[in-house]
């Protein structure tokens, strides 16, 4: 049991090299609402949410990932994270309030595998557009869903989050070694399969961010717009259904190669002590229920992320384990 | 068998009070596209059509319809229609090439039910957007499918229609006397159920005239964004599936009170004389498979149309049948 | 802060004239899963749900309710459910392990609006069909969402479910009186809209359990499934959208009358302390954001409950609020 | 002009190694209806079909195409497609009435290209499954659409489809060659893109049937299906859209490895003499407007032909026009 409460996934912040493009891919094209623009970020947000935003796109020299964001409930569990940053000597650093717009104070720190995460618990309400349906085009995309991350060592990082941040896990690739140890685990916060997913992996990396959409027909919508509008090869991998987390998915490559996933179909979780949900490494169904074998790129690009100290891209290490299920190309 | 080719349903003109309000119900909500826009009229179109528009708003004192158009073969399918005019007396005048952006000469006649009805052959292309998904909003309109008339005489012109025009009749509503006499007809060209549906009632009136979507959800989707611009009360009927015609419906009012439907999910008829589909008067799924008893409007409000040669509206009178069927209020 | 967890609602216990008509409705047309049948009773489940059921149909003299039933955490909820209706006098009894197939103990009580409750915290779990796509049929009903009741006196039932259970208020309805008092509200324990609604009105009584699907599409299916089965009359009200949790619906009213609701698009929410959202009772879009009026029968029908000692149905009273919102007929 | 009156595409006949896996993929899965089985062939329709089949699945040692089937309007129309065939020295032979179940005679001929084509015109009409919707299950298939078909020169086949049946071009592909020479053409008899398509490659070969559904989510269910089933291999391509004919698209392998194509989306087309929608053979979306690469399998395989006379298989010979479009890998 913590003694704080982080709510769920909320912001991710990507580094573009180019926001005019950015804002034609994310914005036209894909239907997300653009809620501030400065000259060196692009603020946006979901159909669904009332928080200001959940994705910021800032002007960079290179693409990548500057933070994966969590929503905590009180002021008090960001000093509660603070201490336990403290107390593990993870970097750590607090954003003053402001530093971004309309969001409180943040605490930002790395986890144990090296991923940029911040904290906050306050952050602007803005208009609903839930029921302003003129406004709902594109993907209509609804709201952040998660984060999915890959790390050398899945092992510690579960430990670390299940175990210290107070997340559960939904679902779980073991090896096949034995005893096994988790190849991929998706841990859960708020009620629905995963805020973060941790995979085995070069690692720290990110490799996609997902948002999620209504229903199937959103996501087909969304190809039809990307294509007519010129984005046709940024359609990574979809549409298809996963075995994990049952959904019905799409990736796309921002114009910066930044991945995002479309997500919808997931279930709900309403307890905690539910055993996780088991995957064979080398079940084809587990990655893909139904769809096209992913492409090489899929498996093999991810975004480097910032150190959250020096601002430069962190170093990345291979992943422990060197298996490949047998359906990776 | 005739000696000229009828195409298809093609053009409906109303008559409008107010084209802001027009456009904003057309265009800003259920997304026709706006081809042309003159002083005294909107010129819409469907994202499937490449003929320049099928929609015709014209400013007027008071709503109604002027005509409905069919699209015809060629000019010699015309002068055969002038001839087939002459000889049994219905009221007749030719338009001007012009008279209308972008469309040839047109026949303008009054069907012997009173109904005005035009035929042209040639009307400019204009840009496909089948393909243009961006630009595809609201109900996403495919393309005018058909015309739905009350008349005092349905037996009348039924006859006329299939004996002198070369409608298919496809579907069929048979009064309970003996011999049965026809209550409601479903009229065919193109290969669906119909281009012009004949109802008792009284005449001369249209009662609606229908557009393609693709699919529900987009008739869906229209109610959304109909109802986020303040269309909520404009809503008439539906969502529901027909009995007749199996198809899924949604009955707008336009802000001057002109009917049109939305309508998907009908079936392809490539036989000619495959005998219609007949449905009891008062079999409660003909008019309903499922939804919402229709209000009293639905049943006893239709737009006047205008006399072809006065411009005046033509009068109407009862019509011949009297029974209503047992699931009519 | 309550020192018990409730999870969600859970269990809802019908009772039917006629098993044979409810598992025609239920289970062949609507695609509920069979999951058990007794010779007194049919045990229900969703797709998404892997608790062993969540609808009970009971046979009994008269159609009604038994019981609304929550699952909470632990069997330590169980007992201090207990002491506050003991504290509360409020009428209370064990139920045996195994007293259903597969559930663990359970308590029923009433609330001080009268309305019987059950609590319980294990049961059995099955088979998970959510990727066994062969299986979803009709409205491919996930899972169950929440219970809606008709309360004499919403303040009263309020002030306990949100003081007393630790239940959340997303959505309320106020009465235009100064001080307002609430007309009805929408309570959540998990992370969407609600678990349970109260609405003013003639109680204690069950207006409609809803369940959640996974589209607008499936649940346009079930209409169209419900009507080839002969079942189009029991759709009582819908497709509409509601303003109040944005949910898209269906209400059904099975062979005995008993009100069901089927239910998607609502939202998700992560943080308890989030204002309300507030509608006005006289505002039209808040029952209906577009959709017919609903029938009479809509507002002024609904099951009576059982006495949970006696097993005789409580006996009703008027609503404390006798306002009309102006759409209502 | 032609002096006989091709309806549609109506039947396609396949060879299946095993009656009882083929059952299984298509009915089981699929949600093909079953209509007629004997110990050597299955007899399979669509929901919105009232004519007695549309597929056959006949025993045998290897799998392939018997025939494809179109109906005539009449008697008259065989008799002249007869001495077209004699006049032109294309094999040609009857088939008795009820050599097959409910099917009137039929004229077998293989077109120039090779191809086993079969005409009839009468067959025995069934139970209309529109609205049955109890019944609707998988991809719910609605009707058979069109045929494509591989063949060494394009061009021949071509002038001979249009030129001597009548057929009409709705999208085309030209090659890069100065005049250009059509590489594939997508020619139709009832109003929507195609009948039956004609693509440059080793030929005679039939590359898919295609048989229509109402809109996307259809195919969408039919993934999920066929993977819980345990054919998620047999989804050779997509769903994707494809820029030709505007379809979205799903391209399947029966456990024989025969090709269909569950397909919807594209449009309707009234008038014969408009001018096909040209498409570069290089233009990426061409084929795929978006979605994945096509697997190597999609562009290369291909059912073998019966000759219609030995009941061997045709032999095949390289295309004529060699290029390979840059897309295809």
């Amino acid at each position: 049991m913590t003694d704080f409460n982080i709510l769920r996934s909320a912001i991710a912040e990507f580094l573009v090299t180019d926001l005019d493009a950015a804002r034609e891919f994310y914005c036209s094209a894909l239907g997300f609402l653009l809620i501030e623009e400065t000259g060196s970020a692009l603020y946006l947000g979901g159909l669904e949410e009332r928080d200001k935003y959940s994705l910021i796109l800032r002007k960079a020299e290179a693409p990548g990932l500057a933070a994966i964001s969590f929503k905590v409930e009180s002021e008090r569990d960001l000093e509660a994270l603070a201490r336990l940053a403290d107390n593990e000597n993870l970097p750590c650093r607090w954003i003053d309030t402001g530093a971004q717009p309309g969001k409180g104070k943040a605490l930002r720190l790395h986890d144990p595998g090296g991923i940029p995460l911040e904290f906050f618990c306050q952050i602007e309400q803005r208009d609903w557009y839930l029921q302003k349906f003129r406004h709902h085009r594109g993907a209509r995309i609804m709201r952040i869903d998660h984060f999915n991350c890959m790390v050398r060592d899945v092992a510690q990082s579960h430990e670390w989050y299940t175990g210290k941040l107070g997340f559960h896990c939904s679902e779980l690739t073991d090896t096949k070694e034995n005893p096994p140890r988790p190849w991929a685990v998706w841990l859960h916060r708020k009620q629905n399969v995963h805020d973060i997913a941790l995979m085995n992996g070069i690692g720290p990396r990110l490799h996609h961010v997902g948002f999620w959409a209504s229903d199937r027909v959103s996501i087909l919508d969304a190809c039809d717009v990307l294509a007519a509008c010129g984005f046709a090869k940024n359609i990574e991998r979809g549409p298809g259904r996963h075995g994990i987390s049952n959904a019905f998915f799409l990736y796309l490559r921002d114009p910066d190669g930044n991945r995002i996933e479309i997500y919808t179909g997931d279930y709900l979780i309403t307890e905690w002590n539910r055993p996780p949900v088991r995957w064979d490494i080398d079940n084809p169904m587990r990655q893909t229920f139904w769809g096209h074998t992913p492409p090489k790129s899929w498996f093999d690009e991810a975004a480097l992320v910032k150190n959250i100290l020096t601002d430069e891209f962190m170093p990345t290490g291979e992943a422990l384990l060197t298996h490949r299920p047998s359906y990776v190309i």
